[in-house]
């Protein structure tokens, strides 16, 4: 399995955290996003959406969105429950981190992180930083009640969450408000086969 | 099957389709979310993100997020691909549809049809307009070469998609220059067991 990827990014990171958590093989093409890696007309011919991870197949099929990817990899494994509700949950948790969570915290990260916080989006910086903080408050409120996000095991739903949650404070956002949130990144560094984002 | 839901949301929309088209019963409970019937103490004991649609079981049990309970609704059955890797193109495109479509798309239609297009708005609804062709025109190139978005079969990937594409119209989207994109709502509606967003 070839991963595209760019190593800043918590999208791409999800994957190699599922990797090294199975124990699965997989070479890594590194890809920068800022140097417009990803809108060449050789990339868009695999992601016309042009946006990484990708995974390409042996077989040469490619899978576009990380949370996508993550269900194919861990499928049948202890990461991904087969019970149909439990399995529906890490598809909520998931969407909910792609719908009201990545989109704010992430981009808070990348305008701080990778453009330097210039003037002209501080404004939206702002913005992104109250919606995310709002996004920390309801996993806060879970993670008070529960271990993990799903049925009290570590799942891919867990990974998908954590991606941009342990690197929020590169886009300004304070995790000292929320115990229960730093008590869950500790318990995800301590599964088997953990690999930090940046080494 | 209780669902939560407003009936101008294609979001809501998405959950009615799939019912209607395996042929489930279900009771729908109108809730309005411009009078912030979703922000009520009662509403967000159930989903504390504030967000419809959810479905409540009849163990009490909530499902939050429109495409996890999608893939909840269709598991076992034609609406949902077993074979792994169309199961999780079909994650794919509904990861692709909350990320780069819905948020484009829905909120431009929100923004005329909701707001009235007001003056303070106007900028952003332009720019999510752009968002939006950008989205239709990944969309109109896979529906130049398949039918449906999975393994030419109509399946719950085409409902999350078709949900506010059928509707782009009323976000100021002209769908006149995607004639695949046409020919495939045009599939859609033929579906046994269709319903109508307004009906
Ligand atoms: N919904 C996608 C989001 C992927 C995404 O936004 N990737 C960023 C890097 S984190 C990217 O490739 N940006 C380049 C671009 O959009 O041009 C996923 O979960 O995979
Ligand atoms: N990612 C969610 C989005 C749901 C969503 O944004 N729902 C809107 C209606 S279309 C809503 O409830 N808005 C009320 C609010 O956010 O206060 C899903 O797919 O279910």
């Amino acid at each position: 399995m070839k991963i595209y990827g760019d190593s800043k990014s918590g999208n791409c990171y999800k994957l190699k955290l599922v990797c090294t958590n199975l124990g699965l093989d997989y070479t890594w093409v590194e890809l920068d996003i800022l140097k417009k890696e990803t809108q060449t007309s050789d990339f868009l011919s695999k992601n016309p959406n042009g946006k990484i991870p990708i995974i390409e197949l042996s077989s040469g099929e490619v899978l576009t969105e990380s949370n996508a990817i993550l269900n194919y990899i861990a499928d049948n494994t202890a990461l991904l429950p087969s019970e149909p509700l439990n399995r529906a949950k890490v598809l909520q948790w998931q969407f909910f981190e792609q719908y009201s969570h990545e989109p704010n915290i992430a981009v808070a990260r990348f305008i701080e992180k990778y453009l330097g916080l210039p003037e002209e989006r501080r404004s939206e910086y702002k913005q992104k930083q109250i919606a995310g903080y709002k996004a920390l408050d309801i996993m806060e409120e879970h993670l008070s009640k529960n271990l993990f996000f799903v049925n009290n095991n570590y799942s891919i739903a867990d990974i998908s969450l954590y991606a941009y949650t342990h690197v929020a404070d590169e886009g300004g956002i304070d995790l000292s408000p929320y115990p229960h949130i730093q008590h869950w990144l500790q318990q995800v560094e301590q599964q088997p086969g953990y690999c930090s984002m940046y080494e």
